[in-house]
């Protein structure tokens, strides 16, 4: 990685690798997949190539999180897809995810970083480019930069940031970007536009009515580039 | 550890000394603490001799929690007082605690004790002699046992099962075993007349008046046995 080139993390996706696997990043949300289980909608994502998946459950006891992320690491392994996890660094662990997505409310970057060597990625979230650098400099992997159009979805910040200010925080950083909030299919090709690696999203996969094409979609948008 | 006796653990108490520490196991409570800081009535049960504290703060985010958990571990320290925190094993090694407490909802006590080895204590709830036994070979170093006396605090199940099952837990396993819930100084000398090591309060420290009086009077009744 390019933070500490001396790591060993075999096993893992090297930067470009990595920024491939995360063109679609797919994070599960119970009550939008419902009355489908979030498993049949992350089995279609994966499906139509989705390589990505960050487990969140928001109001879920860790014993919860932990059936549920062993679920999923069994059919992200099936698809050579990563498994990140929200926030919590222990459930990443006991999962063997591939990697744990933090914001500026869960445990900072560096803390993590020192603590689990190169046995997880980090994720981090921030739309500002000189919080970018400063993730990147404490051991971040990626990161996820919005909201780009907005959301409703209450995963990052409510104001949209817009495109521009993705391709900002994308060309800041030597880590792959990818935008969050508020992306369909319908403003997809303004992020594979910028320089971010690819698009983070609940609704547009969580709740589509046909969940492997909305991912082939949205998927298109990048491998076109 | 009874558990495991090859397991090195010289930092950490040994099972004799850790039931000496936990014969007063302070659970921290923001709310029942208002207008007072936590660290406060927290310093208060210190000086007072209490030398078990565990931290729990409900809704709070990971970052919250550490800030917290920093700064009990400063106060902790000074005392030579434990510092357990409740259910996040990553917030229990970032902030350097003695130990976690986890509960049927959180990861399970075999996941944990694998995956931490010997650098952290582990305590589990329950109040059923045969999960007692589980949990001690599962690598539980101690246990909270309740609601003694039901409680309003809901850290435990609601219904009281009396110091008779709090002693049959008790004499099912090795290890130091506390009762919780409900417990005052009114009623404390019938946990004391158990086999049980100490008492955890929430309730009983963190509302009193004067919170170092309350852990005094608490102290006494495992003190004179």
């Amino acid at each position: 990685m390019s933070t500490n080139p001396g790591r060993s993390r075999s096993p893992l996706p090297r930067a470009s690798a990595l920024a491939e696997r995360l063109r679609l990043l797919v994070l599960t949300d119970r009550d939008l997949a419902a009355p489908r289980p979030v498993a049949k909608v992350v089995d279609a994502a994966l499906e139509a190539g989705c390589r990505a998946v960050q487990l969140r459950m928001k109001g879920a006891s860790a014993r919860e999180l932990l059936a549920q992320a062993k679920d999923l690491r069994k059919r992200t392994h099936l698809h050579q897809a990563l498994l990140f996890i929200n926030d919590r660094v222990d459930v990443a662990l006991a999962a063997d995810a591939d990697g744990v997505h933090l914001g500026p409310d869960d445990l900072p970057v560096q803390v993590v970083r020192d603590w689990v060597g190169s046995r997880l990625l980090i994720g981090y979230s921030t739309d500002d480019p000189d919080a970018a650098i400063a993730a990147e400099r404490a051991g971040a992997d990626y990161l996820g930069c919005g909201a780009v159009f907005g959301t409703t979805t209450k995963e990052v910040g409510d104001e949209a940031i817009g495109p521009l200010r993705l391709d900002e925080v994308a060309r800041a950083v030597a880590i792959p970007v990818v935008g969050i909030g508020g992306i369909t299919r319908a403003n997809v090709t303004e992020v594979a536009a910028t320089a971010a690696s690819g698009a983070a999203v609940v609704g547009a996969v969580m709740s589509a009515t046909d969940p492997g094409e909305a991912a082939r979609a949205l998927l298109a948008s990048f491998r076109s580039r």
